[in-house]
C-alpha cells in the first residue's frame, strides 16, 4: 500500500551503482531515480551501447529496485544559463567543449534531447531535470530591471526548450522541470509564466519538490492544486527555517548547513514541509507515481538519514480512500 | 524635540531642486538629503564650479531646509558590480565612457572620491552610498559556488573601496554603506565579513535602512545595537510581506509594486517595519542624525504620501528620557 | 482627495432623514447610502408619488450630501428564503401579506424589481442588498445533506432573480449582493457558485464588506482581486474576534455584542480588518466608488463612533498613484 | 497500562457485526462501541429478543473484545429537531412512521428510552448520542432572532429530556450527549445552558469529542475540567483546519472531505486536535473509561487509518503518575 | 465624553505638588491621583493638620483637577513583606523605625489605617496600594518549597490585612491593591486565594493596572470580567516584550529599561496591552472611575510621555453604547 | 551510533542503586549519571571507605552500564545560597550541622571540593550541580532593588566558587553548571555575568538543560552556540507551556505539575523544547557526550515515561555527518 518509495541518486555519485543498489535495496527502498552523472545512468553510452540500459536494469532488477524516471538536471541547467566556470564543474567535458557559452547551451540542449531518448530505451517515461534560466541572475530589480528584458527570458526559454520537448514528445517520454530557484520557474508566477510561454504543452511536466516552497513561504498543496495536470513526478526533500532575527531568508552568500543560514535543507520529516498536507493534495489529484527521497542534510549521516527518511515516509504516506463514503458511513458523527 | 527629519531626493529628480525643496518645506520637513543625479547636487560641477555648493545651499536655505547627507547610490553600485547595460541606466555619460566594465569601475570608484570632496565642500560630513557587489549573483549556490569565489568577493570589495575611504577621511566624510540586497552587505553575515574585510576602518560607515531588513525577516533593533558604532544615517523606508501562499519572498522577477509579489515597499507606518523597536535602539546607541525619509510605493500618490509620512514620524519619534529615572520615580509601581 | 465616505442608514432607521442627515453631514460625511425602511427610501411611494424622489434628493442636497447607493437587504433577503415569523418583523405589511412562504417570496421579489425602478428614478445605479438562500439552514452537514439539495439550492437562486435583474438591466441600475452568511453566496466557494448559477450577468455585482470576511479567516483583497468585476459597491464595518479557547467563532446563539461571543461586529478600525490591505486592492482594482460605513458596535456609543469612523477613514484612505515611477524615481533605493 | 481502546462501529455500518469484530481485534483493539444502526446493536430486537443482548455479547467475547457504551446518535438527533427529509434517511422506519414531524419527535424520545433499557439489558452504563435541537438553524442571527425563542428551545430541549434520562436513572445507564453543533449543546456557553435548563442532573452526561472544538477554536482539555463531573465517554477523531484566506471556517456548504472547505474530520493525529493536552486533562480528572475511535477521513483508506489510530493511541496514552512525586524524587531539578 | 483620565503622581515625586498641578492641568489631563510620599499627599499631616487636606484640595481645585483616589503603594507594600534594607529607603523614618522587622509590619499596617482615614477626610473614596506578601520569594520553587508554608502565607496577609480594612469600612473608603508581582496576588490563581483568605470582604478591592499581566501572558479583559465586583480603579500602564530567544521573561536580574530585558514597561499604546480590549471589558462591567495614568518608559522624555499618553486615552477611551440595539437598528446587516 | 543515553538518577532516590541499575538497564539505557544521595553515590565514604566507589561500579557494570558524570545539585544550592528551613531538607546532617547560615555554605562548600575528589575516585570528569545564589530573591526588583547589591551577588558566587574549582582543576574534573532559575546563572545575561565574574576559567562548565530556557523563551540553540566552550553535559528534560491568558508563566506559587500552572516539567518528547534543533546544534560544537535523561513529569507513571523518553532520544538523536558533502554529492538539487 502506499505509493513506491525510491532514492534519487544524484548525491550519491561517489558510489558505484551496484553498491548503492545493494545498499538502498537492503533500507528497503522500492527503486533508484537514476541521475545521469556519476556511473549511473550515461546518457550518451545509452545511445551508442546497444546493452547498456538492459545492464542498467539488470542491476536494479538484481536487487528488487524499480525505475520509475531519470534525472539530467545539471545538463538542462545549461540549456539557457549564463554559462561561467561553475557551469564546467556541472558537465561532461563533451558537452562543455570549449566553454563557449552558446555552444555549451547548445550542446546541453541536445543532450537534453538525447536524455529523452536514453529515458525511453530505458523503459521510463519521465525525465526530470532543471531548465536553466537567462534572468535568474535578475532577481533582485536593482540597477532597475528593464521588464522587457524579464519577458525575453521567458520566450528564451521557450525557444530553447521547445524542440527538446518536441523529441520528448516523440519518444513517449515526459519531462519534469523541478521548480526550483535558479531555474525559470521557481513559484507560482514564474510557473504560470513559464508554461504559457512554452503553451502549455503536455510534453513539460513538473517534479514537484517542496524543499523549494517552504523558505519561499509558498503553499505546496494549493500549487499542486494548480497545476495538477502538470504533476508527473514528486521529490521527498525538506528544509528548515531559522529566522531568529539575525538570519536571512536570503542565505547570506553562505553554502547550505552553515549554521548562520537563515534556511537549509534537512533530511524529510527534520524540517518546515508540510508533507501531510502535501500528500493529501497529491491522493486528492490521483498522483500515483513514486515518492523519490532527494536526501541532502549536512548535519546528519547520509545513510543514517537515508533509512530514517524512508521510515518516515512510511508511516505518513497514507492509502488514499478506495470507496466512497456512503449513506451509510455518514450517519454517525 | 525628536530628530530632525529629511526627505531622500533621489526618487524625486524629476522635479528641479528648486521646486522640490519649496513643496517640502511647505509640508514642514526640516531638511533634504541630497541626491548626486538629476539636477540635485552635480558633483562633478561641485568641484569645477566654485560657487556651485553655496548656490545649493542657498536654495536650501532660503526655504529653512537643513541638509546632513548626501547620497550617491548610483554610482557607488558601479564600484564593484559585473557591469551590463542596466548600469548604464545609471551613470553619467563620463562615468560610463565606453562601457568596459573594468573601466566603468575605475571610473565609479574615481568619482565617489569626488564625492567625499564635495561632500566636504558643501559642508555635509555623510555621504551614503552603495558599494555594488562582485558576487551578489551568486545568491543561490546552484550551480554550486566555489565558495573561495565568494571570499574573493569580499576582498574585491576592500581592494576597490579602501582607497576611496582614504579620500572620505581626509575629507572628514564618512561613507554610509545602505546595508541592502545586491551590495556586499546586505544582512549581519555579510555585514559582519564586509567589516572585517576592510579592517572596521572607521570612515566605513552605515546607512540604516529597516526596509531592506523586514523581507529577510532581520531583526532591526539588534542589527543597531550591534552595529552602533558604525550607524551614521537613518533611512525611514517601509516594506510590506503579503505571504498567503501564492506570493514568494523572493518576488518572482516582478516589479516593486507589483500585486503579485510577495512584499514590496511602502510609505512609512504602512508595512511591517517595527519603528517602534527602531527607534528605542537608536535611542540607546544615542544616534542624534536625520530621520530621512526615502519615499516610495508605487500604490500611493507620492505627495500625499510624503506628507503622511512626515506626519507619521513627528507622532512616533518620541524625545528619549533625559533625566535618569531617580530612586524617586522608582518608589511607585 | 479619497474616495467620498458615505453612511449607510439602515442602522439609523430610528431617526428621521432630516434629523440624520443633519447630524451626518455636520459630521463630514461626503454623503448617504439610503436604506429603503424606517423613512428614509420609501420604495412603493417613490414609484406612486411623483415628487418623492425629489424630494429625498432635497434633504441630501440640503445638507451637501451625496447619494450613491439605495440598499434593501430586508426584502431581498425574503426572496429566496424560508419564511418564518423573523421575517414579518422585518417586511413592510403590504410584502409580507398572509405569511404564506411563497407568496411572500414572490411579492418580495416584485419589489425587489421595484427597488431598481425607484433607485432609476432617483438618479443612484446601485442598489445594495441580500438575495436569502433556500439553503443556509443545512449549514452543517448533519443530519448529512443530500448534496444534490445544495445544488438546487443554486439553481432555486438563479431562477428567483434571473427575472429580477431583467429589471435592473433595463433600468441601469446594477444589484450589489452583500456577501454575507444567510445569504446565497457569503465566502468565496459559494461566490464562485452564485455567480455561475446566473451566468456570471453584469447586473449582479457585489457591495463587498470585509467585516463578514475576517471572521470566516477570509482574505478579503484576494477575493477583491478574484472578484474585480463584480465589486460595484463597498461598505466599510468591521469585526473583531475574541478566540480564547472558551469562545466559538461560531457565536453560541448569543446577539452581537455579548461578551461571550467568539466574534462581535465593531466599530471601522477596532477589529480584525485589514482596511489597508483592503484599500490597497481597492486601488489595483480601480475601485472608484464610496466607502460606505455600516456603523454597528454594540459596545460603542453611535454617535461617538460614527465620528470615529469618518476620522478613521480620512486617514487610511490614502489616494493611490497618479504617476507611474518612471526611471528617474528608480534610480534611487 | 493506558485505557481501553475501542472502536465506534458508526462509520462501519455497511460491514456486519461478526465481519467488523473480526477484522478490529486483528487490529487490536480493546473492545467496540455499537452504534444502534446497521446490523450492530437493534434496540427493538435486544427488548422483544430474549436472546440478543447475549448473541451480540457473544460475538465480542469470541474475539476479545469488550463492550463500555452503545451510541443512538441518529435517533436521538430526532427528538428536538425540526424534522425533514433528511432525518427519514437516519430513521428506522418505525420511528419514522407517517413522518409527522412532533409524532416523529415523540416516537424518537420513545425509542430512546428504550436505549437505555437495551443497554442495561446489554450490561453496558453508557448511551451515547445526540439531542437534536430546536433552534440550531438559527445560529447567525439574520433575519434578526427574537432571542427569547433561543431560550425557548433550551426549554424544550429541558423538557423533552427530563423524563428520557428519568428511565436512563431508572435503568443505571447514563446518556453521553456528544456536544456537537447541530446539538442543543456544541461549545461551552450552549453546554452551560442546556445543563442549567436540565438542571444539572447526573444522569445527563458529555461523550466528549474534540474534533468538534478544534474547528471551533475551542480549548478542549479547558471543556474537560469545566465538565469534569459530565465526561462518562471519550471520542477520540480529530479535525483539520485549511484555513489559507480562501477557505471558509464555515465550511461552504460543501461536504466533508472536499478540498475547499476550512476544515474537515481526519484520521486521529493527522489534524490539530492536542491530544496530549486533552489526555493530561482526563489524567487530571480521573477519567478511566474508553478511549473510542471514531473513524472519519475522506482522505485516507479506512481500514489503514483504523490501524494508523490505535497505534497512534498506543503511542500517546500515557500511563498517568500511579504514585505522588515525593520529596526524595523533588531533591533533584 | 469618555472616563476622567488622571495622573497617578508616584513617578514624579521630586515635584512639588503645586509644580506637578500646573503642569498637569496644562496638559489637559482631568485630575491627580496623589501618592502618599513626596509632597504630594503626607497620611500623617492630614491627620494631625486640621487644614491639611483643604489645602491640597485647594491646589487642585485652583488647577481645576479632581481627586479620585489617593495610593500608598510603599507603606503597604511593608505589612506583610519580609523586613530588609529595601525597604528602608521606601517608607518614612517613623514608620521604618529601628527596622526590627516585625515593628515595622506593624507601623505599616497602622499607617494604612491612617491612610484610609486620611483618605475620607480629602474626600475620597479608593486608596491603592500594595500588600507585600510573606512568601514572594519563595516564587520559583527550589530548594523545594513546603507548599503549606505558602498557604501560611495566605493566611498571614488575611491577618494582617482584616483589621486594616476594618477601618476602610468605617471610613467608607475600599483598598484597591494593585495586583502585581511581588504582592500576594498577581495572577488569577493568587488572586482568588487571597480573596478567598480574605473572604472576599467588599472593602478589599482591586486597582487594575495590565502593564502587570501582558508579561504573565494573562488576559486583562478576562481578569476584568472574574473580578468585575472588584475592580475599583484602573491604572493605565503598558509593557513591551522583547522575546528574541536571548531575553528572559523573568527579567535577568536587571533594572527596568535595560536593553537586555525580556521586557520593560513603555508608555502607554507603546507597548503590549490591549487597551481595546480592556475598555470593552470596563464597559461591559460598568466601571466609570478614572483611568489613571501610571507613567513608567526608561526610554522616552517624561513630559513629551505624559502628554503622549493623554492623547492616546483620548483617542482610544470611546464612549459605551448608551441606547440599545432596538430592533430599528437591527433591520440591517 | 548516536550518543550514549543515561539516566539521572536524582528523581529515584527512593530506590535502591541495585534495583535501580537493573530496572535502566532492561529498558535499554546506556548508564547512570549518579545523584549523590540516597544510596547511589555517597560522597563522604567514597573519600574514607576505599572500596566505595569500585563497588558502585562493579553495580553498574554487572548491568552493563556506563557512568560518565556524577551530580550533586542538593549540596551545591547551598554553597551561595541565604539558607533557610528549605535547605535542612535536602542536605545531608552532617553539612547542615546546626543551621547557621553561614556555616551550612562553608561546610557545603568543602562537600563540593570533596565532590570533585569522589568523582576523579570513581573515574567521571564531570559534576553537575548548582551553585545557589545570594540574589535570586531580588528577581523583580520591588522594593527596588539597589543595583550594586546585584553586582555583589555575582562576586560572592565567584569568591566561594573559585576555590572549589581550583580543587576541581586539581582532580581533573570539571564542574557543571545546569543553568536554572534559583542559581546564579539562569539565562544568557546572567551566564555571561557569572563566567566574567570567575574569569571564564576551564573548569567551570556548563550542564545544559533545555527544560529551564523553554519557559523563560530562550533559544536552546543559540545558547549552545555561543557557550559552545562550556557544554561539558547534557540534561535531556522538557517542560510545556499552558498559556490561556488565565495561567501565568510566573507559575502562580503552584507546585510543578499543577493544573493551574502556566508552565510544568514533562517527559522529553512531549513539550516546548526543541530537541531537533538542540541536537543540530550538539552536532555542531561537537558535543559527543552523554544525553542524560533527567525525567520529571507529574502526570505521567514514571517507569512508563522513563522508557518513553529513551526511545524518544533513539529516534531523534541522529548521527552527525561524518564525510563532508564533497562536489559529486552537490551535482544534484
Amino acid at each position: 500500500m502506499g505509493r513506491p518509495v525510491t532514492l534519487f541518486t544524484g548525491q550519491w555519485a561517489d558510489l558505484p551503482l551496484e553498491e548503492l543498489a545493494s545498499k538502498v535495496a537492503a533500507w528497503g527502498y522500492d527503486g533508484l531515480e537514476l541521475a545521469c552523472w556519476g556511473d549511473h545512468f550515461d546518457v550518451a553510452r545509452a545511445l551508442s551501447d546497444p546493452g547498456y540500459t538492459a545492464s542498467r536494469r539488470e542491476i536494479l532488477d538484481r536487487h528488487g529496485l524499480g525505475c520509475f524516471a531519470i534525472a539530467n538536471h545539471l545538463v538542462g541547467q545549461c540549456v539557457c544559463d549564463p554559462i561561467d566556470s561553475r557551469h564546467q564543474a556541472i558537465l561532461p567535458p563533451e558537452v562543455w567543449g570549449d566553454g563557449d557559452p552558446e555552444g555549451v547551451r547548445q550542446r546541453a540542449a541536445e543532450r537534453m534531447k538525447d536524455t529523452a531518448r536514453a529515458a525511453a530505451k530505458l523503459g521510463v517515461t519521465v525525465v526530470n531535470g532543471f531548465t536553466g534560466s537567462s534572468i535568474w541572475h535578475l532577481l533582485y530589480s536593482f540597477p532597475p530591471n528593464d521588464f522587457s528584458a524579464i519577458e525575453r527570458g521567458y520566450a528564451d526559454f521557450a525557444e530553447r526548450w521547445d524542440p527538446i520537448i518536441d523529441v520528448f514528445d516523440q519518444e513517449g517520454v515526459r519531462f519534469g522541470l523541478e521548480v526550483h530557484p535558479t531555474e525559470i520557474a521557481y513559484d507560482f508566477v514564474t510557473t504560470r509564466k513559464a508554461l504559457a510561454a512554452i503553451g502549455r504543452r503536455a510534453g513539460f511536466g513538473i517534479n514537484f519538490d517542496p524543499s523549494h516552497f517552504a523558505h519561499q513561504f509558498l503553499d505546496s498543496q494549493a500549487f499542486i492544486e494548480e497545476f495538477a495536470d502538470r504533476i508527473c513526478h514528486v521529490h521527498v526533500k525538506d528544509s528548515r527555517k531559522r529566522l531568529d532575527g539575525r538570519r536571512s531568508i536570503l542565505g547570506s552568500h553562505l553554502d547550505f548547513g552553515d549554521g548562520d543560514r537563515g534556511w537549509t535543507f534537512v533530511s524529510p520529516g527534520h524540517g518546515d514541509v508540510d508533507f501531510e498536507s502535501m500528500l493529501r493534495a497529491l491522493n486528492r489529484i490521483g498522483y500515483q507515481g513514486p515518492l523519490s527521497v532527494e536526501w541532502e542534510d549536512s548535519g546528519m549521516d547520509r545513510e543514517w538519514g537515508a533509512r530514517d527518511a524512508l521510515g518516515y515516509l512510511r508511516r505518513v504516506d497514507f492509502a488514499p480512500a478506495t470507496t466512497a463514503f456512503d449513506a451509510a458511513f455518514r450517519r454517525g458523527a
